[in-house]
């Protein structure tokens, strides 16, 4: 039973770690959830209850993990992204990316019923894979959520109109999918809005936010009640909360004067 | 919205692959159990219905991913072993590392009340990260496995030894655990059996093996019920079956002859 | 002059280290020796005095570094192999090709005018590059090299054959360059063989052999005097020298019973 | 001699590349350069001839390789800073450091002659080793430099005052290095200017500043003739000239006002 004869396998470990002074976002990606959303039923283009689902994982993930300071989610896809100064865990890139993508598929899945309701049974587990992706700059972040934005307008105005037609009402028998994807087949988005429009008499622009925009989650230090007082008064403490709002984050506002101000210093 | 603008950004990846040809070991790890388990009151030294928990856990793993051979697991920790021609996720390291622990979290919160009772709530959701190592050699895989169960075997007799002493009946008041952890310090494995045996009438060599030897997870072919005719024939098919043991992985029987034949091939 | 104050710019190094117990190959390369070899007017297809310089800077460099057990080289081209329990430098990569590349260099430009002459003048400094592979198992590495000698026939009937159209005394005009590439262009090896038999009267397969194999660099241990007593005896010693040769390496002669005998145990 | 067989070898390669976007810096640094200058008998504290060689070489690197705006040399270790938009080799890190290291070495073996005489025979072939570090911001780069030139005078003051007592005529027999070593342990600053000044009435800040500094290379725009036309008129075009200089990088002039500015823009 000696342990040091084998103890030489531990050098074989090489800690690849994430460079310093460097902004870091880890990218959560569900496994499979094509075939995991048919098989749960989730409603066609945005299951809301889903969506919720996902930002409550998120907003544990960011409870948890201090060094968080914004988490951007669409789908089932959420990026996080780390102070540039950060050293969790060492900044040891297999520790970070395994941890957060556990972290969150733990929420995902204890949080499961109280959002889903309770007949919606699970019927396999879910899983998330995760990367991490070093940004040297402000300007770098900036468009790399920039770009996951675009992209879930991109997506949902997509499927928003995929699902129209397919879930036509008038039309019998139903469009099939095929047919709905050569009818958008290199489409502009103007002509998307237009289907919509004329078709189904849809005004993309406004469908709920949560959908066009996506999800974002940040910190806000805030008065929270922390005890009572024996005469009654409630004694309150700074603490920082995790909220979620839809809003736009490509243009400059947000990150300027709104909740995003502060973030990239 | 151009999307185009900020795709730029997709280039600072950098997908760190595992070497090829190398058999490759991904270790799960309890995120703070040490916490975790006293939350939830687990029983000490060992909790049967932890332990139980975990192994379906890692089983669930297994049979999700079928290019891993063998899987190795004591307390909050299991060790996957992945065939050493595998192309699982191109051997990306991130993905392999963060869809692992992700898989094994889901698992072990799906089967939470199964195994622990419906009156041991989720205090909160329990996290895993995992590390990949790469082994040239088949021996160098077997020496791995080694450390892991000579591990195994370390911290159970100490366990035992120090839970024996801290929860002993007869002690008024009960020994602290300073005190325990100072009569433990720097003794042999000897004296350790020899305080079990002469002050408790424990003989550790038979304790259950789950305890002294942790669980060896590997696949064994079996004909396996699939279907039943309109005559009432019982179809068969073979079928990989992923099996549990508390078995010796030091000695050579179990890689010659026993269910780890072939694995290392 | 606060030197600690800068002192923290150190930990942004990231040291990438080979993995343990692989065989390493560090494939040195000339940097623009097209453009090199025209400019200071290497015989074509092969000129006998760079290659021999070539050989003598590896020479130089297995000499220098005990750790390679085998090199192989071709053109501008050389591969060193590494012992699998080297731990040269730590196994950290940016170290070992630089000071190979630059080791090779080194030795390349020393002995420039003893291999090419004392009138061909180097017109400007020749440089090298550098990769490191680890190789998992003994055959990876045998087919390394076969890869490579493999590499160096069909490269060298190639270039012999085009250089024999284009150096043609017979043709006025002489065939162009391009015209010689469209000839040979998909052509097969018999083809190739059949053209130089035919057209030129050259029997391929008796082309020197360094030519057509490439050289193979290995140590032999020797009695080498090392000095004389006082009575005129020479003292000998065992040495370990290094040899080179132009055998074929992609039999298994070279490895079972030849001067490749052990190196890959 | 199927190339194809053995062609899968090259799977194995792995491209470690450094992250986009950053200031990438390249040290240079001789490989036992204790040793080497020892059998050249370079000059002690500081040999010119020998300072001037490495600059030559550094400066041949810098007209070979454009992307590289700066570099800062001092003894045997040169540092290269790449632009953080180059795309130098695809930014591969062995491609780069065995590139830089083999340039350095081939124009430091080619200009020994020149810069060390024709008597002083190169006894054997000097190496260089290389390695890369990313650093995402213009502070990071500029704490880099100051901190390779504070330990380049922290050596100086200790080599100069060190040697002087080493080589000091007066002492008969002369101080050991053993005891110059024993005399200067744990000295500041201040008492080592103190025994140049008062045992060997050196003032520190009059020695030459190429010893005191280090040396630095940048490029600067200059009119350069090119050509003459039949009437005897020059034609000069502006052309990016490499620069030597012994100034000051700590404080901000050099990089403000001074030949560094634009060089972190």
């Amino acid at each position: 039973m000696a342990k040091s004869k084998y103890e030489y396998v531990k050098h074989f470990e090489q800690h690849q770690t994430l460079l310093r002074n460097t902004y870091v976002v880890i990218r959560v990606d569900g496994h499979g959830f094509h075939r995991f959303s048919q098989e749960h039923n989730f409603e066609k283009p945005n299951d809301l209850r889903a969506l919720h689902l996902a930002n409550e994982a998120a907003k544990g993930v960011m409870t948890d993990i201090q060094d968080i300071v914004l988490a951007y989610g669409e789908s089932d896809e959420y990026s996080f992204l780390l102070r540039r100064d950060s050293t969790l865990f060492k900044r040891r890139e297999a520790k970070i990316v395994s941890t957060i993508a556990s972290l969150f598929t733990s929420y995902y899945v204890v949080n499961w019923f109280k959002f889903m309701g309770d007949s919606t049974l699970l019927r396999y587990p879910p899983s998330f894979d995760a990367r991490a992706v070093c940004y040297p700059t402000a300007e770098n972040v900036r468009d790399y959520f920039s770009w996951r934005q675009a992209d879930c307008h991109i997506n949902n105005l997509y499927n928003t109109t995929f699902w129209a037609l397919v879930q036509d009402p008038t039309k019998n028998p139903p469009m099939t999918t095929t047919q709905a994807q050569a009818i958008l087949k290199d489409t502009t988005s103007a002509s998307k809005n237009e289907i919509l429009f004329k078709q189904f008499n849809i005004n993309y622009n406004t469908l709920p936010e949560i959908f066009r925009k996506g999800s974002v989650l940040f910190r806000r230090k805030m008065m929270v009640p922390v005890k009572e007082t024996e005469q009654g008064n409630v004694i309150e403490r700074e603490k920082s909360i995790v909220h979620i709002a839809h809003v736009d984050i490509i243009a400059d506002e947000f990150w300027l004067t709104g909740d995003g101000k502060g973030i990239l210093e």
